[in-house]
């Protein structure tokens, strides 16, 4: 059995969480690499060297990225491409992978709009030397865009021919997996905006619930390999940017 | 042989420029629907409608959208990763295309980061409105994000175990082509910062202009389906945005 290497920041959920979910509620074998002991080639820095190995022909942009073999992928949808049929998250069929995917993609929009709530001006610098934009973009991030988002995967729910207990067909695939996430992290950072858009959107609650009672994704998520949301993070509960 | 629906705004270059590019380098059959005349079943209204299509099972979030037969795809990246094999562009094998789906997904990341450049605080407001955030972010993207993504792309190329002529193996690939309009479009909304950043990125100089003189590339550069950068697109020419 394979066992994956998963490189991401110790301290966050981020974006490796999409990853952590699949591979978790597969049973998957993996390593969290940066999260286990420096003395057992764990640490941030096994993460930051592996980042920078010059021998690599296929160097990640950022983290995460997934070791597998001889494979080398970042991007999480790209990770979550590579792992989906691997670990039977991603449908069955060439159609099924590619919506899969394409769901994955939003969620990966609506969470980098959610990074910017609290970084609208720029990455590398403090959520206080910025805070009068987030103030801003939060608004529209919370009047229109999650309305938007958690509307459309109400509307993806509704339409699929297998019913609405899923995204793609009638299993699970790594989509309602992120969408499970991305629902978390909202109701996380911004609470109250997050329970009025999903007031229309009963399916998606339904989703992110039954989600989060499987077997191996509460097991996971009580366990201390869940790592708690928190201010360095992407879903951050500024209470001043919540309305 | 197919005839691909593309289905995109008609007026801007934007995210389904990265569909055209590989379907016109390609030689693909296809329509680039909203483009047409009303009277032939054009025009944007087609694409309005289509995109609200009650009985599509697969509803594309926004444009730009694929329909190939029974399939209809949106999400920029997720429409590559449908023609990539079908056009002969996405490399050789599993792992050249999922490195190729690797390398569109930064770019698409450097591409929604410009836009943002002039819309940090809200997509459905006007530049002129959210003016004074919009320096102090575009700040940002010419000192830190365009040499960042530039300057990985270099590297990219220069790993490259077959040569530093294309992004993925010794063959064209989408990520090539998204890699040339990438540059085209920072070249056009930040000459400065990205002439600046392309000082250090020989080998990104280099592909863009190779790209940009094969045959069929050229052909449709300089042909009328080719539209002008504007003010409406992702990359827009705002001089005091520039230094």
């Amino acid at each position: 059995m394979t066992t994956y290497q998963l490189h991401y920041w110790p301290t966050i959920q981020g974006r490796g969480e999409f990853v952590r979910l699949a591979l978790e509620t597969a049973g998957a074998d993996y390593v969290d690499v940066a999260r286990q002991p420096p003395a057992e080639g764990g640490g941030e820095a096994a993460l930051v060297d592996r980042l920078a190995d010059a021998r690599n022909p296929h160097p990640p942009f950022a983290p995460p990225f997934l070791v597998d073999g001889d494979v080398v992928v970042g991007q999480t949808a790209a990770i979550l491409l590579h792992l989906g049929p691997r670990l039977g998250l991603a449908g069955s069929g060439e159609a099924d992978a590619l919506w899969t995917h394409q769901l994955q993609l939003t969620v990966a929009d609506a969470v980098a709009e959610a990074h910017d709530t609290h970084h609208p001006i720029a990455v590398e610098r403090y959520y206080e030397d910025q805070r009068e934009a987030a103030l801003q973009r939060s608004r529209s991030f919370r009047d229109a865009r999650i309305p938007k988002f958690l509307g459309w995967f109400e509307d993806v729910l509704r339409r699929n021919p297998a019913g609405d207990a899923h995204l793609v067909g009638a299993t699970l695939t790594y989509a309602d997996l992120s969408l499970f996430q991305l629902v978390a992290g909202l109701r996380h950072a911004f609470p109250k905006a997050t329970a009025r858009a999903l007031a229309d959107a009963p399916a998606v609650v339904r989703l992110h619930a039954n989600v989060a009672r499987r077997q191996r994704v509460h097991d996971y998520l009580h366990s201390p390999r869940r790592l708690p949301f928190n201010q360095e993070g992407i879903f951050r509960h500024y209470p001043e940017l919540d309305a």
